[in-house]
């Protein structure tokens, strides 16, 4: 059976969105792949069986966790495992019980890094533009404040391009 | 209070998709906003308050229409009204029917034109781009079945891109 490649993410108030996109339309590639996000579990492949399970799981993992506020004060960086600049969330208790829920049990792949929540806005440039771009971002600072109430199933298209197949809204 | 513009539409199968992007990717610069859709209701303006009301509204139109088959076959143009060029999803009474419960009672908004289901694969071409794509397309036949089993409300960013907001899925 033929395979997909799935993800989930949060899409923060269309406010954030506006001001990651400020910065991704300029030094994201990737910008028109996906809107801005917080990725909670990153590509995996499932056929249609297991995504049917994964769907359960995340319905009940949706219900388990309340409603939550985010906040971002300041931008920083993957570097030097990466060049991805990024809009830092701030460590948050419900964001990583979710990315936890959705590494356990049925779910396929294991962590290749600690989770990080972020929002990227930078990434895949040169080793010069990448210090150009963080040096200027590094003393900006935010104060953007979010209520998050929903995470997102997606799967990938042949282009690349993400389309979401389902919302989970949180606290039901 | 501010408002959002909003929008509600069917993403169709990956593959279905895939076939729509091939076309778009060359000949769509609305490409990178949003994937491969069937429209059900345009752009329209709403607050908080008036989208929870037509959330309401679009959970009670999901649950009384089941998921169905659409089927297309060929290209079509609206030209000469405008220069688009999409997939011809052939005539289906659930779609007309989704469509015209978002035109009535506490929808915002008439329609403008009547309801012709369709995936864009081209628009905003000059009229000789578009005399040669049409042309070119008008020949090919098409044997593309989908299950739709669900809609989705999304909401645009300054940037002009789109974010699914809720997924809706029918006949639950």
């Amino acid at each position: 059976m033929s395979k997909l490649n799935y993800g989930i993410a949060i899409f923060p108030s269309k406010e954030v969105q506006d001001v990651a996109n400020s910065y991704r339309m300029r030094y994201d590639p990737h910008y028109s792949y996906i809107p801005p996000h917080i990725t909670l579990k990153e590509k995996f492949q499932a056929d249609k069986d297991e995504i049917a399970k994964i769907e359960e799981e995340l319905e009940k993992i949706s219900s388990q966790v309340k409603p939550f506020e985010i906040e971002i004060k300041k931008v920083s960086s993957f570097s030097p495992v990466t060049n991805t600049v990024y809009l830092k969330v701030e460590p948050n208790e419900s964001l990583q019980t979710l990315s936890d829920k959705m590494h356990e049990g049925n779910f396929p792949d294991q962590r290749e890094f600690s989770f990080v929540p972020h929002i990227t806005i930078s990434q895949d440039l040169s080793e010069d533009e990448h210090s150009d771009i963080f040096g200027s971002l590094q003393m900006s600072s935010f104060d953007l404040k979010d209520q998050i109430d929903r995470f997102q199933l997606l799967y990938q298209l042949e282009d690349k391009t993400w389309t979401v197949y389902e919302t989970f809204k949180l606290g039901r």
